[in-house]
């Protein structure tokens, strides 16, 4: 996956509309933004040197939503390329707010600049035991990788 | 599909867990807990006698979703019944505020009885003509059906 | 759920159709079929005393698709109500053989009475050790109710 | 999204695995190959200078899958980088049949080289009138593109 520096927001995946995503309405069905929200929150980490199943493997633990606040602006359609953006809004000691965007990719101009403004919210993720699911202090290192 | 009254909040839909709505983490994914609400929303409205599809090639309307906002407390996992309530918030000319949660189903106890909270939340959903997509007045048939 | 007897093949699940289901092409997206059939699957094993959470604790062991193979014949839309069977078309050592179908429900006939035959297909599950995902045999007491 | 040329196959899209493409099993849940499958026959018409969108606008027609056929030989899991071919098998007036593998990525090698090979199958699509969904002929100039 390539990733893409934004303009103004520092990290964005590009998230391109298959049918899959699609549906009766002729357009991305709500849900899905979760999903796109979900794969740029991970590559946006996996950019700051954490990889989740490697990190579940030595550290134990794992993320899990607490919390989705999600507004709709406009609506995209089947073969459009989105630009989906993370950044962290707040960190706790056992959770963090990461605040996200869904852009409509300006077709017209260069790769990294979004066009539309088509979802926003703010995602509350945990830190837990990943047997116990109960919550847990984040990994110092990981605290740290956070805050840069 | 089964619609059982719940008790105290009137609509409540069965909603079974299978291996499609769980994650790597073993437990329901939580985007589907949207779907699981949708679902609810449908047969609230079948319920009150609107069906979706029949309104939108009668109205040339369709609901679309603007703001989602759900917390999560607890864990499902597979094999677990869950029941989904869907009750109205908040009536307006274009739309609509619906608040929902989804309970553990409690297997010991009668089928209509609900055990632990598991998501809750508010779905504010608009009513947009279906080609445009642009917002308009909801139907006063469905409007009073609502009101209900 | 709601598990009704299907006239001619013994078990049927209904299925309702939700917005999650469709695409923009306006029919369910034809990969859901394969949940669709995952659900009956389940809920046919559940009709024969079978529940794969508890089997999993118990018997160590989960089963796992090998082999999908599927016909489509119609098409599915918004609010439809399906009919979906399961049946055995082969037993062996360490893999079961399971043939599937979705039915539109004839919405005039009475509930358990099956209209247009939308998709078709076989599905091949073996059954694997859920830590090492290697093939094992099928344990015996599971066998003898998959063959009444 | 970045299109690799695969060594030996031409095409090859990379698709990342994400929590929403797992289940409780630890593993890609696998009707999720059939939407991987889906998204590489995208890209690989947009290679070809195919968009399905523009095509349902100007022709008035759209693919509908027919027929499915796929074998799972390993599974997938979170964070897995798959590399997931598609080309040509069979190519009639008013249908196709594509091939397609799913490889996991060799994280060691070079990005366009495919490791362990994980799903394959082969898909039949048609083309269809987009508004009776009735079977019709593939546009000369589309067919041309699909014959090179």
């Amino acid at each position: 996956m390539t990733r893409r520096a934004h303009p103004e927001r520092g990290f964005a995946l590009p998230v391109r509309i298959y049918w899959e995503d699609t549906d009766a309405g002729g357009i991305v069905f709500y849900a899905n933004y979760l999903k796109f929200f979900e794969r740029a929150r991970t590559e946006w980490l996996r950019s700051l040197g954490i990889e989740q199943s490697r990190l579940r493997e030595s550290a134990r633990g794992i993320f899990v939503v607490g919390e989705t606040s999600l507004r709709y602006h406009r609506a995209a359609r089947l073969d459009d390329e989105l630009l989906v953006t993370a950044e962290v809004e707040e960190i706790g000691r056992a959770s963090l707010i990461i605040a996200q965007r869904a852009y409509l990719r300006d077709s017209k101009g260069p790769p990294d600049v979004a066009g539309a403004l088509l979802c926003e919210g703010t995602i509350r993720i945990g830190w837990v035991d990943d047997r116990t699911l109960k919550p847990a202090r984040i990994p110092p290192t990981l605290l740290e990788a956070l805050k840069t």
